[in-house]
């Protein structure tokens, strides 16, 4: 099954368009629970109420020796109907990028990556060349950099100029002949995700930034879904996992998931789809 | 003792430019050795010929479970005066930026790292923060994806329109307040070398794409260097460590090693500096 259907299988079974993002910080975390014990409670408490979970390998790769045993054994906790998003941001030339993709495709069995355009095509073609799963291009990112280059005003072949996030778009669109590439669109940038929707409209859109980066949802909602109200990954990390530092932490993840869930297809209620 | 001054001192001590990039390969090294055994072998062979060492992650995390004790001990074999590069390509918010700059400079103790410039100055910030390591941001890449962003020209705040890759190179000399960021730019593109170096005559430019990728070893020494001949970082990994896969790979990867120092050596003899 391609990345995409098994994607839509959770939307649907799930109603829901929220993806939980697994990135624990030992810092903040309940006292005497082990990461990997943090991320299977979580996992246990929200897996009926998302589409996805991604896993961002900073957190990982942070916790030095024991971090790859703990992405990997987070990655098994995760039911085989969930897709798993590893979000790594990779961007490397071609013969190296063929080995980030084995780390992470091969390896790691993740369902789908995130990588960076920097380098161009040959930097992102090693992972588009397994067909069955799926590769979010980093176009508008949710942080307060991304204006530094991101929006610069760049001409392309036709003449015109388009900000480099919308050319990064265009390029990863003809770049998608296998279907499987999506794009990172940040939450905190709404008028950006709407014109990417409206110039990609079949395009899966992975989007962070609602929460504790203060994106808006209901702006999110309707900028970035498709026609028939889907294919919008809404990630939320922090306001979910770290809901509560205390011994309710599951409880109070389920009932942040819950409630962020329920928000979200309140705002997909009230659009015409 | 910062990176720029153990770079310094390494470069004068061997009389060399040359950084030896160990990047493995299972497939390509010699039966029955191991990766580890390869690497050590390798460091052994080369260590008083070299400026730096440069490890690209991407081929130790393709080894799966035992990348990162591979890579640590790689470290550990590495002189102490010799300087370490761990070429990551990070790039992430600053959140997660921190964690990646935590999990190369703390867990494992890299004197510099590369970072991808695309998600803007907080995704790097929280590298330069440790003064005393270097951090080489991505500007013109080696690789032929290089043109399909890099290369678009771009307007800046002035009104004057740049190449993206030059943009990027005039806000790393804006954002270098510690002096501890240095460009990779790739040998592929001598007159984008030249322009850069010509722009920013102090940085340090980690310069890959001789080799196996067919840079001009001339021009990029003539383009690369500062007015005293330092301050550039050849890298060759394919062309000295696969110099042969027989029982014989040290003394061969010694002399392609030997033989490229000189080389950069009599390129530089020819210049005014």
């Amino acid at each position: 099954m391609s990345f995409i259907e098994k994607l839509m299988r959770a939307t649907r079974k799930n109603k829901s368009l929220l993806c939980v993002g697994l990135d624990p910080d030992p810092e903040r975390i309940p006292d005497g629970v082990s990461v990997l014990e943090f991320n299977k409670a979580i996992i246990e408490a929200t897996a009926d109420l998302v589409c996805a979970y991604k896993l961002n390998f900073a957190f990982y790769e942070a916790l030095a020796d024991e971090g790859l045993e703990v992405l990997k054994h987070t990655v098994s906790y995760i039911p085989d109907d969930i897709p798993t998003i590893g979000d790594a941001k990779r961007g490397d030339i071609g013969n190296t990028a063929k080995a980030y993709a084995k780390a992470i495709f091969t390896n790691l069995n993740f369902d789908a990556t995130t990588v960076n355009p920097y380098l161009g095509f040959d930097s992102i073609e090693p992972f588009i060349q397994y067909h069955d799963r799926g590769v979010f291009i980093l176009c508008r990112t949710s942080n307060a950099g991304a204006v530094d280059f991101q929006s610069l005003s760049a001409e392309v072949e036709d003449g015109g100029n388009h900000p480099l996030f919308e050319i990064v778009a265009r390029k990863a669109s003809q770049w998608n002949i296998h279907g499987n590439i999506g794009l990172v669109i940040g939450a905190t940038y709404p008028e950006e995700l709407r014109a990417i929707r409206h110039n990609h409209p079949d395009m899966p859109l992975l989007i962070p930034g609602i929460g504790a980066q203060g994106g808006d949802l209901a702006l999110t909602i309707r900028y970035g879904v498709d026609s028939k109200g889907e294919k919008a990954i809404i990630n939320s990390s922090r306001q979910i996992i770290y809901a509560s530092r205390e011994k309710d932490f599951t409880q109070a993840a389920r009932l942040a998931a819950t409630e962020l869930r329920d928000q979200i297809n309140y705002y997909l209620s009230t659009l015409n789809t």
